[in-house]
């Protein structure tokens, strides 16, 4: 990888960087969070899951507009049509937490690292927001990008 | 606090809360977030900081305009009308990471302790956007709240 | 009722009508809306209900959420800070349809009869976007206001 | 057509579909609704739609906006680059209403049957707005596609 | 007036004021456009503005809408609920220009002077988009605050 | 050019063009603004600017992110996937005054000319926001297209 940042110019200015003459190839970035509560959120959220108006199911739907939205959040991040958004939430009962994965394909001239990201916190956030009344001491992260592909930088996944 | 996630009815199904008969009161809160890099893109988002378009200066906006727009990313929050946001991010040169810590006050019927851990996770978020093209491998989190105010529910500091 | 449309003036210009002199009183609305579908639909969409990521729930969201967006939405609508939100949807076997209800309240200086009726139409559309792939002549409505208290116009209740 | 929710994958759970594969193609969608009011109503909005500042005008405005919006308003919607919108409005003597007919399309990978259904509901309910201080007994629908060309499901006329 | 920007704090860094002590008093601002063009142009709009489907009429909605939307464009404006909206467009004959005019009130802790200047701004810009397959050398400007009242700094009429 | 404007069919409508059959290529447009002020606000938008968090980067930030929703401000404007925005702000001494230049590339099927006279006024909009506590008389404008080049309607180049 390069040693600068790419947003700001030789002037020191921020800009959204030209991708003008970036290839359309497939592009795809998977990206993980996690919310670890008390036992007793954890439960009231697993719970919950079983029931026709989930917790978790609002937090994928969440995850999953925050995506589409990303460019409209992230003040550089260029606008994308996202082809395949997909969000799973994984309960571990051995430390009382959930696993969020985030998985954004795209056909485009720029990545979706950010958009997987975006949508794992945001579905993590949602959580929070569902099962704070039961414990407010919930913890996020880590957050982080696992696997991208597509694109002239090369592949990247997590060691 | 209670056991019950009070955004799902007797019927298990989400809803918006109703904050009807809650009083309005000064609520305040605060959330921390963080953000681990290599050394090398630690350098360049510190540098970055120095000039007239700095990486840090773009996160903070970011963050800001996030806590202003928590409504309509997470879908069971109530609109509010916010009184102050303040986002400061700290370099930690022995862990090459920044945190990040988010303030935000209202004088309305709901806590904002989404809009604090919001303004954080997308301050961080955007960091990651702006360092990417260095380091691809950062970690954000943990994402969590410090302390709220206000309210009937009573005020939290995190131990 | 008068004859006359309050959002244009005497020039016949549209306009935000001033609001600033209302009373700030509890207003509640109640819209209902109703999306019917071939019988297999139907059961597609009853038996999605039964699981994790529902359909049905879904929409539910979608629909608090475009509420929370109504000022957004349509062009007049002045912007309120919303305390409650419900959306109920319930299957009607006899004619392979859904009957969608959205209940708003407020505190504040206009009605939300908007906010209601456009949570009904967008969790009915929802509900056509999760199922059109099975059955692509699904009818909605009638979309139309049930209810309405508060504010100086008085009561409105629906024969 | 088949018999499954696409948006509901194995697992039960909710995802935007992947359209990665699809083709590129030209793609319509022509969608309708209806407003039904008292005379008094359907008159004022026909003598607005004389002036400058017209009732229908502004509601033309709020569909096309709309239909630009879908993908933000309904969750799993793929983000796309409308080529067309169009907005008639027809008022109907005999039935003191107003037919809403939107055409939208698009050069892309996916259909605009919800882009058109979303800006004929958002007409009608803006049409809604204008007049409900004449009528709050207004009645929106039937909404419904009555036409959609382009992609591999093929073409769909309404009988 | 002071000779501090108030957005930046001792440490230099922005972040959205604290309004949290001010009073809620009502409060309004009125801010002016101009967009001038060639005759051809002007005379285009200004026959469109007899027409149903009007090019001021659109001008007009997307002023309305830009107002209500202020807090999300500008970076550190506060949320407002806004209870009154106008804007006028006057054409000037001599000066093949139109002359916008953007009124906005509100019930609250700041003052509108933003609200004013961006739906003045939009209302020109969607002049701009209306009229440039005819004239592309139109300009927009003066735009500047006429008036401004309520709140502690006290009032302001441009001399 | 031609003496209609195109965004308005033959019944007199409001309509977004078909734009289905243009070609896709290579488009750029430059748009600037002006903002004028005391010599007091200069002085203290232009220290700021040295500073950590500097009044012209949030403006530069602010008017790269309006850019990107310019299809969701201006009515009839197309939704478009830009690929390149940077905005300078140059302060000017002699004048107590700031010129902003955006420029602003789509690989599209209409110009971007929209898009940059959008970043150029939300950015001089910003710069108002920031120093208006010290001067609320500064002026904006001219605002206007600089240059453009790529589709059929040809280049554009202002005398």
């Amino acid at each position: 990888m390069g040693d600068k940042l790419t947003h700001i110019n030789e002037d020191g200015e921020v800009h959204m960087v030209d991708v003008g003459d970036k290839n359309v190839t497939q592009r795809q970035a998977v990206a993980t969070s996690k919310i670890s509560m008390s036992q007793a959120a954890f439960d009231a959220v697993k719970n919950g899951n079983l029931k026709k108006g989930d917790a978790l199911g609002v937090a994928r739907v969440a995850g999953i507009m925050a995506a589409k939205n990303t460019s409209q959040m992230i003040p550089l991040c260029h606008p994308l049509m996202l082809t395949k958004i997909e969000i799973s939430i994984e309960p571990d009962d051995t430390t009382s937490s959930f696993d969020i994965k985030a998985l954004v394909r795209v056909e485009g001239k720029t990545g979706v690292e950010m958009e997987a990201l975006t949508a794992a916190s945001v579905t993590a956030l949602t959580i929070y927001d569902m099962a704070k009344a039961v414990d407010k001491s919930m913890v996020i992260g880590p957050t982080q990008l696992e696997q991208k592909s597509g694109g002239k930088s090369g592949d990247y996944n997590r060691e």
